[in-house]
């Protein structure tokens, strides 16, 4: 069994779902010979420390009370001395500086530290520097929970995937966006109302811009071009058309004739003839990708095995730190 | 780069599949650091032994027209005496017995080598003791290939969801019943006239019982109750219902109301009240499960993830060999 302490950057929805997680294996995976030891958790008022090792459920319940208590430490203080083997970074993204996750994780990487993240600014934005930083140290620096939520698209290529050639990605990344488009032709609903009603439901955010803009996916689309394809691209690369101009009208007369739509993003190499881009598209009813709701759907295009389409919750606090546990899992299988 | 060299032991569409993914590679995986040796293949005519390594788009070509030269030593010969290190067995399946991969498994397995298979026969009729065996003699004992084709299922559990407690599996395992099922309602034709066309078109085998009547999907669930849950069930176990008397009236009922019928099978521990069966259901035409042609489909409900489903081609050559190769390079990254 080998401990690997853990430093936990953000305690917000994905932060406490960790805790969670965490907490519900009492931080024990004997299958992988793995334990992890939470040494640190900080957010915006401060850090808990303890090379002891902090109870995961406890700091959730004080988290969630009030009561925890906090030394006057920032998250890059933390980042820069604590003694920690895999930095947990979990802040809020920023889609155009990546910051403030791109200093912490790239003070961890420097530190010779691994790095498990599901924040997509530092990834999108830097994604070339931090490999190649990582790689120089000889650690992980890891990002399943970028893309997709708990829907495995990274691990999924890594290991069942092993041997094929990526030919491209295409899907649905955005549960909100899904579920506005889904609602609007089941309830013969426009836009504006399925929105506000997404609001009231915690689905879409205060300014939905992020996500029914298609800014969140096209993220994504630059995450997998970069980690999958070797492109070197940004935000500014990709070729971007939200769903909020998407009328009823038009999702009706999809329905007629077997489609419906869906904000579809996809990367494809493809030499020359590259496509980068999120925009509306039509799916056919019977396909794969003709997911309902808040589900996201990817379809991976392989040499060998044909397509793979893999279909699970973009979104959700616990289900996004599944797929940090899978990263932590992963370091933790690999040995180092 | 580590060279492991490899026994093939049937060549019939897996291994000729098997033949023309490694072919494709020329036995290179540098980014696994790792390369196969092809050093012996048999089929029912004989065996060819080239410690030298033979090249398997030769063999593949020479099978084709007839012009492999064969020793006259039996797969048994090949798997007690030639010197490889992983045995690639697909042969047949026989539900009953096991028979002939049961004894080249054991056989390579008592030897002290991995064993890679697509073979459902050895696997659902003795998946403990092989398990076992291979255990006591640390080697790897796999079998991505036998559910689901290119469907990633089992190495999608070992990595990408590890640390998640998996619930249930359900799902279509049977290409050729969901082929039938989809013309059916797509066509409004009756079961025989699709069942002769599904064998015109190579979809379903001149004797079609093993799929229609539920076989096939049946030793999919035991070797999933086996493998995942830890039961040590058999095909006596399964209740068992086929496809052979679903009508077309009931289909076009189901879809009247909304839903597809799909031969589903599904597995869950869950006590006492343990789910073992292989029957025609209803699903939802909007549900992730409700996939069409011959596309296999599996939903692996799990504690933290959710529900995560994977949709891919549940047969033909090149997509079961990839499976095969994802068995090989987990085999070479674990680095045994």
């Amino acid at each position: 069994m080998k401990t690997y302490k853990i430093a936990l950057i953000g305690l917000g929805s994905v932060g406490q779902g960790v805790l969670r997680v965490l907490a519900d294996s009492k931080c024990q995976y004997p299958e992988k010979s793995a334990e992890f030891k939470l040494v640190a958790v900080t957010d915006s008022k401060g850090a808990a420390v303890d090379m002891n090792g902090l109870d995961p459920a406890v700091v959730l319940k004080q988290k969630r009370d009030g009561t925890l208590k906090r030394t006057p430490m920032t998250g890059l203080e933390v980042v820069k001395t604590v003694d920690y083997d895999i930095l947990i970074e979990v802040t809020p993204t920023d889609a155009k500086t990546g910051e403030p996750g791109l200093s912490y994780i790239t003070e961890a990487l420097s530190r010779g530290k691994h790095v498990v993240t599901s924040n997509k600014g530092p990834v999108a934005n830097k994604y070339r520097m931090l490999t190649e930083l990582a790689r120089s140290k000889s650690v992980h620096f890891l990002f399943e929970a970028t893309v997709g939520g708990a829907m495995p698209v990274f691990n999924l290529m890594r290991a069942p995937l092993a041997g094929n050639k990526i030919k491209g990605v295409k899907g649905i990344f955005n549960g909100t966006c899904n579920y506005i488009l889904t609602r609007m032709i089941a309830e013969a609903l426009p836009y504006d109302m399925v929105l506000s009603e997404a609001k009231e439901l915690g689905y879409a955010e205060a300014d939905p811009t992020y996500d029914v803009e298609g800014i969140d996916t096209a993220l994504k689309m630059v995450i997998l071009a970069n980690a999958i394809f070797g492109m070197d691209v940004t935000l500014d690369d990709v070729s971007i058309q939200g769903i909020s101009s998407v009328s009823l009208e038009a999702l009706k007369l999809a329905s007629d004739e077997g489609y419906v739509v869906k904000l579809i993003g996809e990367v494809k190499p493809n030499g020359d003839e590259r496509i980068l881009k999120v925009s509306p598209r039509l799916v056919p009813k019977t396909h794969p990708l003709a997911v309902q709701g808040t589900l996201n759907a990817a379809l991976i295009e392989t040499e060998l095995a044909g397509d793979i389409c893999v279909i699970g919750k973009g979104a959700g606090s616990v289900e996004t730190a599944s797929a940090i546990l899978s990263d932590l899992l992963y370091i933790a299988s690999v040995g180092k």
